[in-house]
């Protein structure tokens, strides 16, 4: 499917849930996507009412438009002020031992959603979809879900607002009866257009769009949410998983359902450069949580693509293109104070700042954050994976 | 579908499990169907070698051909008689509330299969399926599935040895893994190509073979058959049903798993004649288990296609044509003496006996066997449909 793909649209910005790649090698187009997509963009009313709502600082993804795009959003606000609750879905396909940082970012973001405005959260592990995918055995897909949770619980996520599960372990009963439901209102030929399936892709592909579609609805939930069915859906994920919610939402309504409403991020650029998503396949394209401070420091300081000038004398003259720069990006994620991140952007800009500078920062920062990552991870144990992922109700959920 | 089948094939025969045309109205040629599908003929030696194996007369639907084709019958009998024990598998799809007899023949089959050769038995109830091509409700389907649990269960199963089960409820766990392994090895085209599917088709359409498929491999089944994967699985059902499980033995060996075997009929003709299936839109086609003496009496008497001359007098003289006659050909199915079928035939095939008097005895056949129906469901409580559905080990089941 992806050579079909990039045979016909070899001149265009491709991002689907299988592939994100840029125009001629250059930066995704958020623009083009907001309008292909038709979501909405983000803006800083709706910013400034999360904060009002929350009584807090929004989270620095919203700060600084990492969390971009939304659809209903506004709507789940309405709602939220007048005292409904919402709940909160994201989830991660598997296919991988050790996460990278572009991994964590809807995970930390979903993390703040559910403490400022205490909501109870579902996070799918599609093993079924990796096996497929990948051709990963059952086994191996369900360890790595497994494994995955741990670095998921690592992020700090409330077990009394939290519910994870593994779609080989919890396919069944009213889970399974709305997958059932969204099936019929799919037809073959729109499921290819939405995915870009082709004749040679095994029906499994098929077969999976209603399994990630269903956690949108709160009736798949019967554990946790009996009796709510109008409970509205909140999803955070990166824009690339777009197409399985726009297909959701087009259902939803004759099925009766609610649709959920989105908010969506942008992709966290590899070290290479900003032209698309980290790649498994290069372990030097991304920083892992299981990196050593070493390995940390060697991938920045090797790979980082830097936007300052080829000599100490063109840069101080000219500054930095900070438009292309890895270092200043990265620590537009991952930087929590505002003031720095416009010190180090202003002097870096102006060539005062070196590279090795910013790369240092940098180095300090991801190496503290992923030091934090280890410590956490390794806390959790077995006993808290089972309870994060045994089916049960969740009393104090919307306390 | 079935228009785009219809229009592509009208010049042939047509049997898929959602269509069954004979070609030009006439009757289903059998012999060409075990061409096309590439099973065999189940000859006179394999039927004589079940009786030395269960020590028993085979059933009349083996006797009188009612049961005509297989896949790999022999081997299940080699292992059998080698000390091996298998398991059987049949399933209906409940699309109506009340089954007519054509619906009961597989199961009163398997019934004497069971009993025969002292094996266990799963029965899968596709509301999923009826759900998706009916468009019937999940809650109707179910409703559905459970009534006719009832009719399935008055055909006199061992509860100790059957397992009777709803996908809406089944489909999960161990049989979802199932699911997602055939899923990998099936392509669209493939799919498309075996079963008709078209892109106006729902995407449900495309994920349901494989949940008729799995129930094949003991694996689905861990409450049953723990540790024995390597049971072998004999399915009986008519001849429509054979896409699915072409499929199935095709992607077997692929998964380590083994090919199940199939024993197939042909399909019991409408009272109007033998050019299909009967058909659930019209009630005067077919005998339901919910008749009444006078309903049975009147729909034979009305409808039953006769062989017989339109005259007496050139009945007497030419004998009634057999090969049309649709009361000899029921009486076929359901009169178990093989000496008053042959006295029958005879008789009436050289015109001393009349139309009439054939129905008569039809209608005697017919009327015993509803009613023994009748009480038997009328006996089934729903703790025993409780029973045989329960999720349970059957510890008994070889004995």
């Amino acid at each position: 499917m992806e050579v079909d793909k990039k045979e016909i649209e070899s001149d265009e910005q491709v991002v689907n849930p299988w592939e994100v790649s840029a125009k001629d090698g250059g930066k995704i187009d958020y623009d083009k996507l907001i309008d292909k997509f038709g979501c909405q963009r983000l803006d800083q009313s709706l910013i400034d009412r999360v904060q009002r709502l929350t009584s807090r600082q929004p989270h620095v993804f919203l700060r600084r438009g990492v969390f971009f795009a939304h659809r209903d959003f506004n709507e789940i606000l309405d709602a939220y002020e007048k005292g409904d609750k919402f709940y909160l879905y994201t989830g991660r396909g598997p296919s991988s031992e050790a996460l990278h940082l572009g991994h964590l970012i809807p995970f930390m973001f979903t993390k703040y959603l559910q403490e400022a405005f205490k909501v109870p959260l579902v996070i799918q592990l599609t093993d079924d979809e990796k096996c497929m995918w990948k051709n990963l055995s059952v086994e191996e897909s369900q360890r790595l879900a497994r494994e995955n949770a741990k670095d998921i619980i690592a992020c700090g996520f409330d077990v009394t607002k939290t519910f994870i599960f593994s779609d080989f372990d919890y396919v069944g009963g009213a889970f399974y009866k709305n997958m059932v439901k969204v099936s019929k209102c799919v037809t073959l030929n729109k499921a290819m257009g939405i995915f870009g399936f082709s004749g040679e892709d095994h029906i499994g592909k098929l077969s999976f769009p209603p399994v990630q579609a269903v956690p949108s609805f709160p009736s798949s939930f019967p554990h946790l949410f009996p009796g709510k069915d109008n409970l509205r859906c909140l999803i955070p994920c990166a824009i690339d998983q777009d197409p399985y919610f726009r297909m959701t939402r087009d259902v939803a309504p004759r099925l009766g359902y609610s649709k959920p409403a989105l908010i969506e991020s942008s992709f966290f650029p590899a070290l290479q450069g900003e032209n698309g998503k980290m790649s498994a396949s290069d372990p030097n394209s991304a920083i892992y949580v299981t990196d050593t401070a070493k390995d940390i420091k060697n991938k920045i300081n090797r790979y980082a693509f830097s936007g300052g000038q080829d000599s100490i004398e063109k840069h101080r003259e000219l500054g930095a293109n900070l438009e292309v720069d890895i270092p200043v990006k990265y620590l537009s994620f991952f930087l929590e104070d505002d003031t720095e991140l416009e010190h180090v952007k202003k002097e870096y800009g102006e060539g005062r700042m070196l590279t090795g500078e910013v790369k240092k920062r940098l180095t300090e920062v991801l190496t503290e954050m992923v030091e934090r990552h280890r410590r956490a991870r390794g806390a959790v144990t077995d006993e808290m994976v089972d309870a994060f992922m045994a089916v049960r109700p969740l009393p104090s959920m919307f306390e």
